[in-house]
């Protein structure tokens, strides 16, 4: 029997969210029922509704750093009981059939992911994210959120910790290592406390000094300004590591200049418009530019595993609901510190 | 005491070569004086004689693909003895001290490498390269020529062979990998060979098919024209490594395309002018798009070493001093199969 939850959603590409009601599908031998608690903000978010990354699925309800707890579970679940808290982040299934599903790696199904909203599920019925009371997920696509962790601080660690903790791990951020940060906003404050918890030396590398008290306190070592030219005769070859988390056009040339020999900058972020770049700033020390998306469900549970064994979570605020489109509005104007989370009792 | 030895030279930049004398310092403590027998010709010395990458020191002697015999040691050299057949390839010194030179990358010297020629050595005199009779060379930048390749077809493995040895080896070609090389010229040639020796599953991608039977006489296992977009189609998401030997502008996201996740897209050649790339090419996948110069002494040691192992020398067509500029039009027309060599006996 499907359910009918409020929720809110676009009406249209480009309007401003209004409380709605969807209907969630009946809860199958494989699925979870989740009460929602709270539902980070992603700027992605933002892209989607106002079709930033082109056609969109309308209505949308957006919303992929869903934390909650299970109220019903399918006669086949294994992995949740009644009462689990749980996460659900960017996607909602895959083939699980391809090479990278079976290696872990659902993010890069080869059919492509089902995303948590503004996509069409296996039966043929769109998506809906987490601005809502409640959401139907297959066991397999949901996480466990450990008791350390508050359900609130710990809804945008199923995007942004994600996806900056999966690069973390892939280019090995510990100790010994020096690892900058670029921008300090939703990602980059997890991608500073990650990269702290994990034992690397860790830099912010912002466009002001605005936000330097803030990013020492999320453990970051040291802070640069990239409007300050110092800051790249400075830091010249210094990194092992540089983790990308803006989406405003940059010097990528000048960036990779930061690297040490065999170094790697990995954008987790991406402007819009192609960028331009000389590939000598690449041969010229055997230095890798890359990329990377979330991360697996599995590699999910490890970071969640991480933050709660580190008392990692994310720096919020906490909005009631019908604030949400002046939440866009600050998130646009990077008016935030350092993720907006929705507490769904209010919708 | 200085020796004059016979060379071809540029005596400007752009000029034709001409044949001339230079000195050779005396031989050194920890040096080697190196009777030439072949030098080949790399399209950077092209690049360099006509100012393609900037201001140059002429006269100029290019060659940095060099294969000859000691006919003398200074007092302190340990490495080598008279009538052992050596190499030398695109640098001749550096700092030794800092943490590249010491990890064995003396090509990423944080000082900067002295190159073989168009560079200024230690003792502020210009460095001449191969097109010669003989060289002094620091015993640590020279490398052994096993006994089982023939110097002429050795020669341009001190380049073309290290330069795509040291990217397949450091990205994991090997048995069970899926690597394509594209472009089939001097540089590609070696790359096919070496990547089938080292077990890998090795795929052509040139402009046309007009190459193909000889690269399928290399070691390729399969051949596919870029010119061809049902190239991109049937060949989407195969690879684990895509070296790229050319430097004509290319569509760096279609080749990208081909990789597989955490596959890697490395230049070792490369457009002069910057390219254009949407970063999501590397995000959906975590792909890497890198590059790699050259390699180590140790990792050249190794390279020839390997080469003599399983019977790779490179294709070369065996000229006489004075064709050298008929040879530099030819290289610029893609015409050679696949690498110009002087007997340098005709200087």
């Amino acid at each position: 029997m499907t359910t009918v939850v409020a929720a809110y959603a676009a009406p249209a590409a480009k309007a401003p969210l209004e409380r709605t009601t969807i209907e969630r599908r009946a809860v199958g031998e494989f699925d979870v029922l989740i009460d929602i608690k709270f539902a980070g903000i992603c700027h992605s978010d933002i892209h989607q509704v106002r079709e930033g990354w082109g056609e969109a699925i309308f209505p949308m309800v957006p919303g992929h750093e869903i934390a909650g707890v299970v109220s019903e579970v399918g006669s086949g679940v294994t992995k949740f009981a009644v009462g689990d808290r749980v996460g659900v982040g960017c996607m909602v299934d895959s083939c699980r059939e391809c090479e990278n599903c079976l290696a872990g790696n659902e993010q890069y199904c080869l059919k492509g992911m089902v995303g948590t909203y503004n996509a069409i599920g296996k039966d043929g019925e769109p998506t809906y994210g987490g601005y809502s009371e409640k959401i139907v997920v297959d066991e397999n696509f949901a996480v466990r959120i450990p008791d350390g962790l508050s359900l609130d601080v710990a809804a945008p660690l199923l995007c942004a910790g994600i996806t900056t903790y999966s690069p973390l791990r892939h280019w090995n951020a510990g100790p010994g290592k020096k690892v900058a940060v670029v921008g300090l906003g939703g990602l980059g404050h997890m991608a500073v406390k990650i990269a702290h918890a994990m034992g690397a030396e860790v830099t912010v590398l912002s466009q002001s000094l605005r936000k330097k008290d803030d990013g020492l306190k999320l453990g970051a070592d040291h802070y640069h300004a990239t409007s300050d030219p110092k800051t790249f005769e400075e830091l010249a070859g210094t990194f092992d590591l540089i983790v990308s988390t803006v989406s405003a056009p940059m010097d990528f040339g000048a960036l990779l200049s930061l690297l040490k020999v065999d170094g790697a900058l990995v954008n987790v972020g991406a402007p819009e418009e192609p960028i331009s770049l000389n590939l000598f700033s690449v041969i010229g020390g055997r230095k890798t530019l890359a990329g990377s998306m979330i991360g697996g469900i599995a590699e999910t549970q490890e970071m969640l595993d991480f933050c709660a064994e580190h008392g990692i979570g994310a720096e919020i605020e906490l909005i009631r609901a019908e604030e949400v489109n002046e939440a866009y509005e600050r998130v646009l104007a990077s008016d935030v510190r350092y993720r907006f989370v929705i507490d769904t009792a209010t919708i």
